[in-house]
C-alpha cells in the first residue's frame, strides 16, 4: 500500500489516514500522504504503456488500498484536443481543450466520485449524501448505485434541470433546496448525525481531490511529461486545482518532471467571484482570517463555478499565487458568445468549458498571455446538460426538397 | 497508403476508390479494400501499446491516405465496461457494456463521421449533407465545422429535441421534415445537384462504415484480441454491424484472432424491425429481391433503431445468418424498463444502449444465450440525448433540514 497517511496543506503536520473529517486542528485541509518510493517501485512510464486507459492506471497514487474497493464507470484518460487553427489566430505557442465532459457521467466530476466511493465502498459505509449545483449529484448518484451505496443529493432549485434528472435517474434520492449550495450543504451538516450519511461535499474526505489529481497527471502525461504553461480552469470549490496542482507536486517529487509549475489561472463568472476577491484581498494586504466570506447579492448563473464560499479559498488563492496564476470572472454574455465560438469547432461546451475560452481571449487581449505560451483549457462538461428542452422555433420544417427552395428563396 | 480500392460486398468485383456513390452495378455495396500486407508492416500489436487513445491508432486500417486530411475531435478508445454483479445473476460467463456515448459528440456516430469528413475533406468537398433521426445530423455538424465543410442536416420532426438543438449550435444548417429519415434522404437527393451536397447518408459513401470498424477492432484490442461469443447491437441503417463484420473478416485476414466470429444480434423496436421481418422471410424461403421494403404503419419511438428501411438490409442480413446470430424486437415499456436497470447501475444509456439490455434478458429468458457466453453490449448513445427537459414535479424542494424531516415523515 502506498497510501500512508494524511498531512496538513497548510502547517504540514502528519496524521494517520481516515475517509472523514479532512480539517486539521489549524484551520487547515488534509490531504493524503504517499510513500513516493514505493510508488516508483511499480508505477514507471514504461509501466504505463501497458496500463489501462483510465485514471486508475495511476492506482499507486490513489488513496484504495483494497483494488477489489475500487468503483470504477470507464472514468478518465479523457482526450486532449489541439486547437491548432486558433494557435496562429491567438498567437500562442499551443493551445489544448481537455475534453472532461467525455467522462462517463458527462463531467469530470466522475473522477473525484470513482475515488471517493471506492473509500465509501472500502470502509463500509452506507449512504452518502452531497451538497451540489448538479454535476457532484449526478456523479456520486452514479458511483454509488454502482457500489450498492444509497446517496442523497441536495441542489440548489435553479439548477439546470437535466443534470437534475440524472439523480434520480442514477437511483439517488434527490431534493431540490431552495437558496445556494452553502444552503445544501447546511441540510447535510443538520442532518448527517441522524441519517448516518457521511458528507462528500468539498474538500470533507479525501478521495475527490484525489480523483481529480488524475486530471493534472494525464494531462502531463499526455504532453510527453511535461507541464503545460498555463492552465485555465472554471473554479468553483477549488478541488480541481488542489488536486491538479497536488498532482504536480507529487510528479516533480519522483523526480518525473523538471520544469516549472504550470501558471494555474482560475475562471469565475461576474457576479460570483470569491477567487478574484480574495486574490485582490491579499494583493492589498489582507491576511487569510480576513477574506471575505459568503458573498450578498449573488447574481451569477448557477453553474458550478457559483460556490460563493468555497471551502479553503485560502489553499486556492496560495496555489494560484505561488504558480505565478491568476483569476478573473467573466461575464455571462462572454460565456454565451464562447460556447457559441466552441461549438462552431465541433466541441461541445458547457458554460464552465465555454468560460475557460472566455477567459483566454480576455488574457490574450490584455497581454497576460505571450507567444511563447502552451495553454491547457478544460472543459468540464457537456453544453447538452445545461440546455432548456424544446426544439427552437426558428428551425424550419419542410416535407420535400420544393418546400426546402421556397424556404430559401424567402 | 494502405488503401487499396473499392470491393463490392456482394459479388466481390473490384473498382478503383472514389468517396462518393457506394452502389455496385450488382446492386451490391461497395466497401473498402485493404492491402493487408502493408497494414502488417506498421500495425502490429506492440506498436499499438505506443498509440493514441483513439480510433486512429488504427490508421493503417482507415481509408484516410493523406494524414493532414484526419478530422478528430477526439473519438473512440471507449471504456468497455464489466457489469460482473449481472454474471451472477444472468448465468453469463462475461458481460460487457462498451460506452459508446462517451465519444466526443455523445454517441458513437462520431466515429463514422470522423472518417468521412476527413475523406470529404481530402477530395476537397466543400458541403455535405445527410438524413439523420439526430445522432449522425449532430456528429456531421461537429466534423464538419472543425474542418470548415458546410453541413446540411434533415431531421425527422418528432425526433428528441435536444440532438436537434445540437445541430445548430455545432454549425450546421438543420431543417426539420415532416416524414421519416427516407423522407429526409429523399430531400437530400432531390437537391444534391442543385445545391452542390454530397449526401453522406448510410452506405452512401465509404468513410462511415470504415470509421465504426473500429468499435470491432477496438472490441478486440481491448478483449485481449479475441473475439466475445456475442455482440448485442441497436440497429438502424446496419453501419455499424457492417463495421464490425468487416472488422473482424480484417483481423482474421491479418491473422491476429483464430477463434470463431462473434454472433451478431441487431435489436430494434417493435413497431419498426425490418432485420426481424427480414431474416423471418429469409428462413421462409424469400430471396433478397423479395425482402419487405418500406413498411407501412411504423410506430415505434425516434431512435436511431428506426430505419425502415435500410439502405442494405440483404447485407445486413447475411452477416447475421453467417455468424449464427439473430434479430429481436424488444418493446418501448421493455426499452424504459431496461434504462432504469442501467441507470441504477450508473450508466446512462439512450433508448438504442437500453434497448439492447432488454434484448439481452429476451435472450437469457428464452435460453439463447448459454452460461459459457461473452456477450458485449453497445451503449451507442447517452440518456441525457433523449430527455425531455424540465425537473420532474415529483422531486420535494426544501429550505433546510427541517422540511426535510417533515417530508419524509409526511
Ligand atoms: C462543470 C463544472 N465545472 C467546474 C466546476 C468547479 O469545479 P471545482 O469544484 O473543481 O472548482 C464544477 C463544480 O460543480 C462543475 O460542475
Ligand atoms: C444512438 C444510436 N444507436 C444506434 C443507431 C443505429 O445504428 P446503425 O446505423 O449502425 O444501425 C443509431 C443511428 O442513428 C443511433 O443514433
Amino acid at each position: 500500500m502506498t497510501r500512508m497517511g494524511l498531512y496538513c496543506s497548510r502547517c504540514s503536520m502528519q496524521i494517520p489516514f481516515r475517509y472523514q473529517d479532512m480539517k486539521c486542528v489549524c484551520g487547515g485541509t488534509l490531504l493524503v500522504h504517499y510513500d513516493l518510493e514505493s510508488v516508483a517501485k511499480t508505477m514507471t512510464k514504461e509501466a504505463l504503456w501497458h496500463r489501462s486507459s483510465s485514471m486508475w492506471r495511476y492506482k499507486e497514487l490513489l488513496p484504495v488500498s483494497d483494488p477489489d474497493c475500487v468503483v470504477s464507470l470507464g472514468e478518465g484518460w479523457t482526450p486532449l484536443l489541439r486547437m491548432s487553427n486558433w494557435e496562429q489566430k491567438l498567437q500562442l505557442s499551443e493551445l489544448w481543450i481537455k475534453r472532461e465532459e467525455q467522462n462517463p457521467t458527462g463531467s469530470f466530476k466522475s473522477r473525484g466520485f470513482s475515488v471517493a466511493v471506492s473509500l465509501l465502498k472500502e470502509s463500509k459505509v452506507t449512504k452518502a449524501a452531497v451538497p451540489s449545483n448538479g454535476n457532484a449529484a449526478s456523479a456520486l448518484a452514479a458511483y454509488a448505485s454502482r457500489a450498492g451505496i444509497a446517496s442523497f443529493v441536495f441542489i440548489p432549485l435553479d439548477c439546470p434541470s437535466l443534470i437534475v434528472e440524472e439523480c434520480p435517474l442514477y437511483g439517488a434520492s434527490t431534493c431540490l433546496v431552495d437558496g445556494f449550495i452553502h444552503d445544501a450543504a447546511a441540510i447535510i451538516e443538520a442532518g448527517k448525525k441522524d441519517q448516518g450519511w457521511v458528507n462528500v461535499g468539498t474538500l470533507k474526505e479525501p478521495g475527490r481531490v484525489e480523483g481529480k489529481k488524475t486530471m493534472g497527471i494525464e494531462l502531463a502525461e499526455q504532453l510527453g511529461w511535461t507541464f503545460p504553461d498555463v492552465i485555465i480552469y472554471p473554479t468553483g470549490g477549488g478541488s480541481g486545482i488542489i488536486g491538479m496542482w497536488k498532482a504536480y507536486l507529487e510528479l516533480k517529487a519522483l523526480g518525473w518532471i523538471q520544469c516549472d509549475m504550470p501558471k494555474f489561472v482560475c475562471v469565475q463568472e461576474e457576479g460570483c467571484q470569491p477567487i478574484v476577491e480574495g486574490l485582490r484581498s491579499r494583493r492589498n494586504g489582507a491576511d487569510r482570517n480576513a477574506l471575505p466570506s459568503v458573498q450578498a447579492g449573488i447574481t451569477s448563473s448557477p453553474t458550478g463555478m457559483r460556490v460563493p464560499n468555497p471551502p479553503d479559498l485560502d489553499l486556492i488563492l496560495s496555489i494560484v499565487e505561488q504558480s505565478g496564476g491568476t483569476a478573473i470572472a467573466v461575464s455571462k454574455q462572454q460565456i454565451a458568445e464562447a460556447g457559441q465560438t466552441l461549438g462552431a469547432q465541433g466541441i461541445s461546451s458547457s458554460p464552465e468549458g465555454s468560460a475557460t475560452w472566455a477567459g483566454l481571449l480576455t488574457l490574450c487581449d490584455s497581454g497576460w498571455l505571450s507567444p511563447s505560451d502552451s495553454v491547457v483549457l478544460f472543459n468540464t462538461s457537456h453544453a447538452m446538460k445545461y440546455a432548456a428542452s424544446g426544439v427552437p422555433d426558428s428551425l424550419p420544417i419542410i416535407k420535400n426538397y420544393e418546400e426546402y427552395l421556397r424556404l430559401r428563396n424567402a
